[in-house]
């Protein structure tokens, strides 16, 4: 039952003042959010709703992702989840898919093309795990997204082999551990948002992930926006909502 | 000469092998770099250039200010800089202004009147300083702007009786010192992508910024991208690019 | 104009139901502030406004602690501030107060006796300034305090001199620099709540008051709680709000 | 032998002045102990003796609790304890509880009806077991308590459908990880005492609970009290207590 | 060959100046390190040849602990040492013994009857492994030592109860996690050296032993000396030392 | 009046028992103060009272200093001690002097000769300020001392030059910057205890003193006690606690 | 195909400009990559391709490794690489070795015989692995190695034995773990370029190796450049390239 | 008196062999001192000896300054060094200069023409100080050298422009703040040895040049040796060293 639902009875007498406030107690809460779902519901056509498995039992985790399925029409998406947890969701809806490298368990649900154009640039090898997180977010949010990987500064020309991509995305996102220069790089290259996400990826006095962390966040170059380390998920959403601004709004 | 010039000429005799090799040594970086200026110039339209001012003294601050001024028909903006930085640079060219507050001294050089919608928020009066740099920086680059000050997260009343003015931001800019709470509960409210700034508005354990910096980093809402403590520039232009992806590009 | 209002405008015809929409999503948020402010009002009585100084400009501190003067009829206060923020407010209203070791320019507006029974212990005299913010806090809060100065934990008998003061009070705030062993040692002690505010008195691996703080958090007795480093105001204002609760609620 | 007796029987002669200074200079130390035990039994009735169980062996815990268990008539809790620790205590003492998620290994010994009303809130369903925790220590501290979970900022609407419960608290609990804002939101909504928790339920730049732990010794809002990372005794411990001044006392 | 031997043969003629020359080249560093074993060897009696063995193999580690039983007539320890060490080492030589809780592998070898009073204090029975291998590591370098445990601040009397104990001490060792308060306690009431041992039991803030390492570091009492975190072998050591300058030297 | 007195009274019949508990009362913390201070005052002859300038007004200073001077018969020193400090004791009482590099206001009083032999080792010139505060307390406390400066280990030859010194000390104290690594290769060169002073000279990642300060706990020579950053008095003390050792006890 | 033979083929006729244009654009990336190594063969001769397998699956590493075995003629290695990685790959190419206590797989193609001489000094036996892996990078690259091990600065006699070696090296390699020491006295004996790899050996405050990494980063020993803790493998690639700097070039 | 001297002698039988061992006995280090520097001196020749100013009183500096001047034929320099050391210098020894930007007092005392080629980069205008204290001692310590300015990661091609000269050097300083990607940037274009020099050039999570040094010490580019934040000199004296090995020698 919406506002308008409450007015509407309220004016045929089919619900008292007092009835209505009870209702609006309560509905309160619950209003704005459901309010703010139903207002945003057709920019937010394609966002996933999402889960985030870590610290929660696989039930407690598998149980949320199934109540979601169910009570919403989005795709659905469980971060930093083990196999388990697709284990116990998939036998309850086999629809469900797992990405073991992104650690994601998801139900996609697109109807419309994906639009725009992402970038996802990866610095190496190792970092492809959290570049894939990304890259799946950004699927399931509907933007077009490119994955370029094994990138990083040490050879620069590896880089620039990618010039062309590089320069048709509408926003990038820029994967890497080690020192996370890539960043400084591609956001000197390019005239659109960078988003960068700094991985584990190093070791020593790397401190798990600080050293790129502390890297981005003070990158020469402008237009970078940081994410918190080996957050994938988080640079997916982020870049997808970036990407959606550049459809007719 | 291009790489077509270089063949050609190979082809017609009037160039060496030997001397074509020499050529191309040299001119692949140069011509990077200047492919790179002359391809984005009318994209790059409106983009101020900017000069960080701290660590070079006032001659060297307003010295490439005004060459930039002479060399380029964009915006000029120096970021923290004293008033000497511009007490110098005004006396070769009055027309740049200086803002106190902001601490940037710049040239406004701008004919096409701003587009889209970026709503700066500040949570305390002593957070003005920061976000008043970012809202300089985004008039500069075109962007419509709205600035908004101390709605932090202790009266949440204030902060949403600005609900409207948020939900019609296309891109928003939270600057919060203290704990930084105020990017986290903004996130959670809108769709629309935030940049978050921690500020060194605090003390103690405040480490100069870094509460409200992992705060922001690790914040449960998604669709925030983190820069720099204190680091208004850098948000503002950041949210520049951002906004100017709602226009038909 | 309240839900009910609203309601009643509805069924009477006299508000559509598009119309009652539009005012309840402006309204809502209001109305929560409001609320609040309302609901509370009675049971805040004698409880202080507060301003933080810091980061303003002596004008806007002046401003704002003049304001509230005017709008509330409950104490004011302005924290961390200089003496020339009182000299500005002074001006207007001579009858705010300066407390220069706290650094407090406050407006005393109390009516009743004060109740209960804080004890403020602070390790050593350079100590002092952050236990005075503590102390005086606590007195515009309405709570009736007794402060007791050096007693470290390196004269154990000096802190034992006072134990029955510190087994008469209701609640205890401790203000300790150096290694803060002060509040492990006064928690032992008593089953009462120990609330703890490291100081920045120290230097070398004291890191600006984390050698404390650590040591508080850590603390081996039960009952603790602890606020940030240097935060008189913070520790007495959470002391008041615990030793009104022994008051008939 | 009190100091009565020993100047008594110094006076009579019994007791010769350097026997007497002997028995002093033992007496001292030992008294001061027991005077305070004995002072204070009553008290602290219904308070239970706590054992940390990390770090011992499970036989030294186990044999720790069980003597505690004998020689006292309060409650018996160890915390952070596993499993086999109450294996082995349960073959001795099959009264004692074990509870999962808390980690705790308990014996419950309480006559009268729980007192007051302590609000615990957990941010996520990630934070559970430190909030258990917290409650279950309330429980066995007398405190009437109700827990609140997944209400984290990045869904206002879900905290405020519980302000009702939360404005009924006589002191409040707030267990957060990620950045931790609902502390510094929920200590803006209530005028009561707020302990706050931070947890290491997140990754990266969270450093183990570093950024909750920051993020609430940095609130914007007032009355709130920090504990250690994790430590859900340690809060509910002092929300019992300051529960307890509720009473009349 | 000494100094005199080469000076004898050069007098004599039985050494050219250039050989002299040379033998003095090499031999000069060797010389410097016997001389200075020959120097000390009287006063070094009794103190044991030590192996650090984590980082090393079991083999290396073992074959090191053998050689050195071979090649001196000291005691032998090996300390932070698996029991598979100490059971290859065993095979070999059966005299050696392994201590589980100190993790140290040893050969005693010692005739002369302890020495002075060493007195080593452990906050927590968690804390028993580093201060038994402070206790084993005093035993072997002669001292007489007395262990006692449990005497955290959270219950001063218990530390009260052992004051002719501490009072009696040459040099005291504290050993303690936690907020390490133990060792500002205790360095208040004696006027004897102490050595502080902040060990790793704790979680959360407690980084591993950094809070109360600065914690002992920062201690407002006078008179300590700290250590490693966990380093019991090293305060052992060093206490050593210390109650050997109690004899006639 | 001493608790002999006081039993003396009550025998002779000049006090009541009432009376003699009364004044126990009041007078057992200050007794447990005395009380320690007369069992131990021929061990702590000649040992001076010490104020810690820093934080308190000059005047608290002055006045706390001039107090200590007329009821103690021992030697006064106040450590981090400005020069205005100086000024106002010395108005009232002249025979006070003061160190300009060690920043001491000091009353010397000692009657027996200097003991003991405790060699103080300065890495560098700029760590002189450091090691003259160490040099001082050691001479206020009754150590015969010997300062070496400018031996730091990139000139092991200057080190190497006093060998002589540095195996006739008792006990040693070095002082060092940088990367402190001179504790180590005296610790490594002697078999007496050996306290070591980081200190904040240095710059970059020496973070304060953080460098010589981890660099010292993590020494791999064994007996080496460390204190906090700067903390030249701190060293003097413990050094001067441990020379004491050497004396018929 | 090299930009030389491009030329030479437009100049002959049998490659069209367009044909040349089209194969440059996707040339000139790699081919700044294969031109650099063209242009540096000769140079680099014996300088090995390098995969750091850390993070990528054993089939990805071994896959790479093979690839490179392909397609150069240089020598392969794998850093930080379990065996199972040398098992794949040695299925393949059975030419491939490991070294385990180095966790490097490579394959070892060099002709010329090695040349200059770098010393590599190891502290201690546990900094062996990380020596290793330093050792072995200077063979695969050419450098004539000496590994001198266990001369940590608590036994200087033990360092100044080899004092002829050290002084006999063209550039010197010091692993250290503790607290890192070795590389000041080392840098302190010579004057040849010093390349200082803190390892992780050691525990508590050594934070992983920050201990040794500061204090070589504040070495007061000139000529020393530090690499990242356990980077032995960068160690031995720096020190290899400058020992080639004294070949004739 | 050398070694050779005294055998001489002995041999002569104009000093005893007692006399001769009392001589060696204090010769010994100084021996070793002046043995090393003797030994060294050729391959020295031209290395200045150098004063850190920094901590020292102007007095002190100057005179050490003055002294080595007067002691060796080689170049002098005084580093960190404010202008008033300057003065005290030149008025007694007026053929002294200094650098301000560098805060370099020096005495230039070199006959042969600089060799090799260094060249020195420094990633922005703020960089400059830093890089011409680089600049300056490979000066004095006769490195033919370059400096380049302004050629920062974000704008790539102005780095790329000065290929030529990057590939002509034989080792290369990087001297960077911010991020200080330069570093791997030069890593991976060159084989040959760089030097990075982090620069406190930031600010907010900059912490003093904690970034670019994480940044350096990870990069993924191998070959790179880092200095401490801001040493310019250090940095210039190791590349200085590693110059010299491309001579014959």
């Amino acid at each position: 039952m919406s506002y308008r639902d409450i007015f509407e009875q309220v004016k045929a007498g089919t619900l008292t003042v007092d009835e209505a406030l009870e209702q609006i107690r309560k509905f309160d809460a619950e209003d704005l959010g459901f309010a703010r779902i139903d207002h945003h519901r057709t920019l937010r056509k394609g966002f996933p709703e999402v889960v985030y498995c870590e610290g929660k039992t696989p039930q407690q985790a598998a149980e949320i992702l199934i109540r979601l399925a169910e009570t919403t029409d989005a795709s659905v998406m469980g971060t930093r989840s083990g196999v388990e947890v697709y284990h116990l969701v998939a036998q309850m809806r086999p629809e469900f898919q797992y990405d073991e490298q992104a650690r994601m368990v998801y139900l996609k649900r697109q109807a419309s093309p994906p639009v725009g154009h992402v970038v996802v640039l990866a610095a190496g090898t190792s970092d492809l795990p959290v570049a894939r997180e990304a890259v799946l977010t950004l699927e399931l949010m509907g933007a077009c997204t490119t994955l370029i990987v094994d990138v990083g500064v040490a050879g620069l020309h590896r880089l620039l082999e990618h010039l062309d991509t590089i320069y048709a995305a509408r926003v990038l996102v820029v994967v890497a551990g080690m020192e996370g220069a890539l960043a400084s790089v591609v956001g000197g290259l390019v005239d659109r948002p960078v988003v960068a996400v700094p991985t584990s990826v190093g070791y020593g006095s790397h401190f798990g992930g600080l050293a790129p962390l502390l890297s981005m966040l003070n990158a020469c170059a402008s237009g970078i926006g940081t994410v918190n380390i080996d957050n994938g998920f988080g640079a997916g959403y982020l870049a997808a909502l970036i990407n959606q601004l550049g459809e007719s709004t």
